[in-house]
């Protein structure tokens, strides 16, 4: 399903085919935690702003509105509009990072609701059944998402667990799209590489997943807390055990310097809350680095964003009235600011690829990889 | 700049030229209250949901971002992007509802800022200048809002007191449209006639005004808490003494029922947030009447929110993704509601304009009155 159609050191110019549409990669996924996007963005603005795959998350999902209710419905393609394909992820990370009360067991989680504290499980059969419920496009596979710091012993015996669930998501989703009634029986499963900050660990349970042939492998459990160059020497250990015909992942990251080494070390697909979270805080990503809208200085200022951005609100709204309508505390200012910071992303991976299929990659790499994390002086 | 096109009983077709565009009359205006409608609707968004004035209140521009940063950036239309006519608000009823500490002396009205409590000063001349300085296509004089119920007495000095503020804001509005570098020298000013809920008086103060031969006439400090029989009663009053080649505009109402009425009884403009307060609720306007999200059974229902509507929403979106977007509080949710209603507003007027266009307002009026403000049963 992924065709490698050029590489530049370790970077990768791809192709990734799914039953809802090809994916050009390195790609990043836009983020629609419960079914939209954060800042008021439906399916069909996602659609012109350059997204390739929308990513959903299973345990929000499960806890509302709920995966057989959105079943029934004919799952999230149908219920939310959008077309194209859709990863859902395991709800692992939730589960770690959200709910309380956890219990680990070798079974599975048992934890409380972070919505009505009612105690539910969730473990591999269960991620598996929800995201086919959902009928998504690509289902993550349930992990543990160890926090950082963790002790060795904690990470190793994890790391183990986590193959077992492994093993038993593909079990289940093997089963599940072989129903007659699946919503997607042509959904596809990711493996995710697990080992927290130990490069030994890490590359061991790589090879360990690489066995199972899954349709693709992620690398979860990074941009957790540890510092940058931790993550990217992670990346750059685990990589060479990554199996070369298999898309990977690389979850929850980053800001577009972060992308930009990601990409150079052999990720193709990315996500992250950044380009929603920013714009809350009215800060636009922009080819010269990020703005405040804060900053007085934008009061008066009637340029666009980004003076090199051709996205719907570039074209249309200043600075000036993105800064009035964030001073007012109005909708408009998050909508507007989200819909930049996503297509600015969505924009940033097909310079990539572009650059990979004209050779300049490395030469953009360095022209961007710290001016766009900074801010921007203009 | 009026034309009556066509009359059915006192229900009227009409025309009214502006510099910034046409507008076919009876007309609903979209409330853009700090230059943003509710929900994160843009300029953009509003051109395709029918919209023809957009209305932005003087009070809050004047208190956040300030409008005499907004004329050096070029006015309100500059400003937001929205290219037809706007029509500002006096700032009357902003003082009167929203200021604390208020100071009515005849200059005009002492009050403290509810954003931050300076003081500030709001008379005649101030609300003329402010709305220059917007650069809005119709600028509303400066009356004072008195509260319901209010003494005779109380009324009747406030009544002339508004008079004498009227001739005030003529003679600056004229200054103003005079000057070399004014942001829109053809602004227009349209009169507003008060008096309560004591017909004498209204009838009076209307036959007052209307000798001032101003651009258009509104009829203010209704749907302040009198029962509805009251205002129909005042509008038909009152509606004898407006001069009948201008334009009419009932401020602040209403309910599809109320503009049915209000339509019927000779008024050719409207405003009223509420097709984005009620969508702050989940409450939808549709052809059958009044849905409300909150109900368990739209949960699974994938229709459109109104079957009968070609809005974006209902072309696109089902009643029970609305209601999930609700539930998550999810501001997809809100600006959908909010287009939806504000479409249907606009789509209703259409309707009206069609109907007395081809002589079956009557019918059309006996059909809708009543459904459209009751529950859906659907």
């Amino acid at each position: 399903m992924y065709r490698l159609i050029k590489q530049s050191g370790n970077a990768r110019l791809g192709e990734f085919t799914t039953v809802h549409g090809n994916v050009k990669t390195p790609c990043f996924m836009n983020v629609a935690t419960v079914a939209a996007i954060k800042g008021g963005l439906d399916a069909y603005d996602l659609s012109g702003i350059g997204c390739q795959i929308m990513l959903c998350n299973t345990y929000h999902l499960h806890v509302r509105t709920g995966d057989e209710t959105i079943r029934s419905l004919g799952g999230l393609h149908r219920f939310t509009g959008w077309q194209g394909p859709i990863l859902t992820d395991s709800g692992g990370f939730q589960v770690f990072s959200l709910a309380k009360l956890r219990q680990i067991k070798e079974e599975g989680v048992h934890f409380n609701s972070h919505i009505d504290g009612r105690r539910i499980f969730m473990g591999p059969e269960e991620s598996m059944r929800i995201q086919s419920n959902l009928g998504s496009t690509i289902a993550m596979a349930f992990d543990e998402c160890v926090e950082n710091p963790a002790p060795f012993d904690y990470a190793k015996k994890s790391c183990e667990r986590t193959t077992r669930w492994l093993l038993r998501c593909k079990e289940e989703h093997d089963r599940l799209n072989a129903l007659c009634d699946t919503v997607n029986p042509h959904q596809l499963l990711f493996g995710i590489n697990q080992g927290c900050t130990y490069d030994d660990l890490r590359i061991q349970h790589m090879e360990e997943i690489a066995k199972l042939n899954l349709d693709g492998y992620a690398i979860g459990g990074l941009a957790v807390g540890e510092p940058t160059e931790v993550m990217y020497r992670v990346i750059s250990a685990v990589e060479p055990a990554m199996p070369r015909d298999k898309i990977r992942y690389l979850m929850g990251v980053g800001t577009p310097g972060n992308i930009l080494e990601g990409v150079r070390r052999g990720v193709d697909l990315f996500d992250c809350v950044m380009p929603a979270r920013n714009a809350r805080h009215g800060h636009l990503f922009t080819s010269k680095g990020i703005i405040n809208l804060s900053n007085a200085k934008y009061e008066t200022d009637m340029r666009a964003p980004d003076e090199n951005c051709d996205c719907p609100v570039c074209r249309r709204h200043s600075r000036a009235y993105l800064r009035h309508l964030m001073k007012a505390k109005e909708v408009l200012a998050l909508r507007l600011c989200v819909m930049h910071n996503l297509y600015f992303y969505n924009s940033l991976m097909e310079k990539i690829r572009y650059h990979l299929e004209n050779d300049s990659f490395d030469s953009f790499y360095e022209e961007n990889v710290t001016v766009l994390d900074k801010r921007c002086a203009d």
